[in-house]
């Protein structure tokens, strides 16, 4: 068995996965986990990934999570410009210093909103604090101040003028926050919170 | 000038870097930046690092913050032995692997107990709600508990048989709640909570 990616498109980290995989022409098998009905929670998928979540990868006998692990497996397996992981010192140093801020920073708080302002009241019925929505909303917008001063500043992309894995990271998390479309499919089903992903963790976060 | 390191030893990730440059004989000059006295927030450092915090490395007219990316470039500027960051495909992707998770999970989960345990009640003379603390610690266990069964398991170190950058990430940060050491310091300061780092998030967080 070749390479397997264990991805739902609804995800901003598979996201960011399948277009790399794509754009650069790596032969993948896609196996889609379906989050919304809770297809990371099957036996089936605790045998890839124990942690419950995508992505993941498969490669023959070796699994992979971590959506950051695998984009730095795959650029390092597959011959890849090198402009998507640079060779140059300083210049890799800078996609490292983006991939390891953005854990606690911008898709922390793109999450913390997504989840304060849509999943709660829609899927959920229920409205968190206005206290807690304005100060997530306040750590958003100061992330994303610091995401244009200290990282992307006047550049193209977040690295210079070629784009890199960081940009990828950046953008698949940027997108998700324009959330109008998943409000639509929100609204649209069945209302069992059942499936939701984490919830309890989201109500104090 | 050389390499010059900006840490605070009070730190978790500022002791990784500085275990590691230690261990592997890296000529640096140690620059001290105390976060008790706020010496994060001075004119001087932010111009090291507009983020505010430690650790923090200037090698010439290059600057770098995140502790991940630090060690990453220290592993590869300086020759250090290849257990630390295997050239093995699978091995380092492990490392990789580990070093993403750690940001949300281990480190996040560590520091919100010193904060909801120690850093309210003891600097600021506030109690958290009982159902937050109660949920901290509880987020500590499941975390601790996936460290060992998908992490660590039954080997000696985090990858294998041989110590990498990851066992430096988890150990720092693990000893780090073994806090009685930090409760004395703060009995013994006095009680002046306004330098105390990043209080309002961890109110909420
Ligand atoms: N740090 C992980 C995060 C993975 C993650 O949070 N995945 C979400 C989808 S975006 C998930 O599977 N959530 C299911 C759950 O938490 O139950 C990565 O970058 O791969
Ligand atoms: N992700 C960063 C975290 C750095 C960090 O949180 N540093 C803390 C000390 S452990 C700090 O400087 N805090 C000061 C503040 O937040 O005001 C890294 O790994 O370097």
């Amino acid at each position: 068995m070749g390479l397997e990616l264990y991805l739902d498109l609804l995800s901003q980290p598979c996201r960011a996965i399948y277009i790399f995989a794509k754009k650069n022409g790596i032969p993948f098998q896609l196996r889609t986990v379906d989050l919304l009905k809770g297809q990371h929670l099957s036996d089936a998928f605790v045998q890839v990934n124990p942690l419950k979540k995508v992505p993941a990868l498969k490669d023959g006998d070796f699994t992979l999570t971590e959506s950051v692990a695998i984009l730095l497996y795959l650029t390092r397996k597959y011959k890849v410009p090198d402009y998507w992981y640079p060779q140059d010192l300083q210049a890799r140093a800078r996609v490292d210093e983006y991939l390891a801020w953005q854990h606690t920073a911008l898709r922390r708080n793109c999450l913390r909103a997504l989840w304060h302002k849509v999943m709660f009241p829609v899927f959920l019925g229920e409205q968190v604090s206005s206290e807690l929505l304005a100060a997530t909303l306040a750590e958003l917008d100061d992330t994303l101040q610091v995401f244009e001063d200290k990282f992307l500043q006047n550049k193209a992309f977040l690295i210079g003028s070629q784009i890199s894995l960081a940009d990828l990271v950046a953008i698949t998390e940027l997108m998700h926050v324009s959330v109008s479309p998943l409000v639509l499919a929100a609204k649209s089903l069945k209302a069992d919170p059942s499936w939701l992903p984490g919830t309890g963790k989201w109500r104090l976060q």
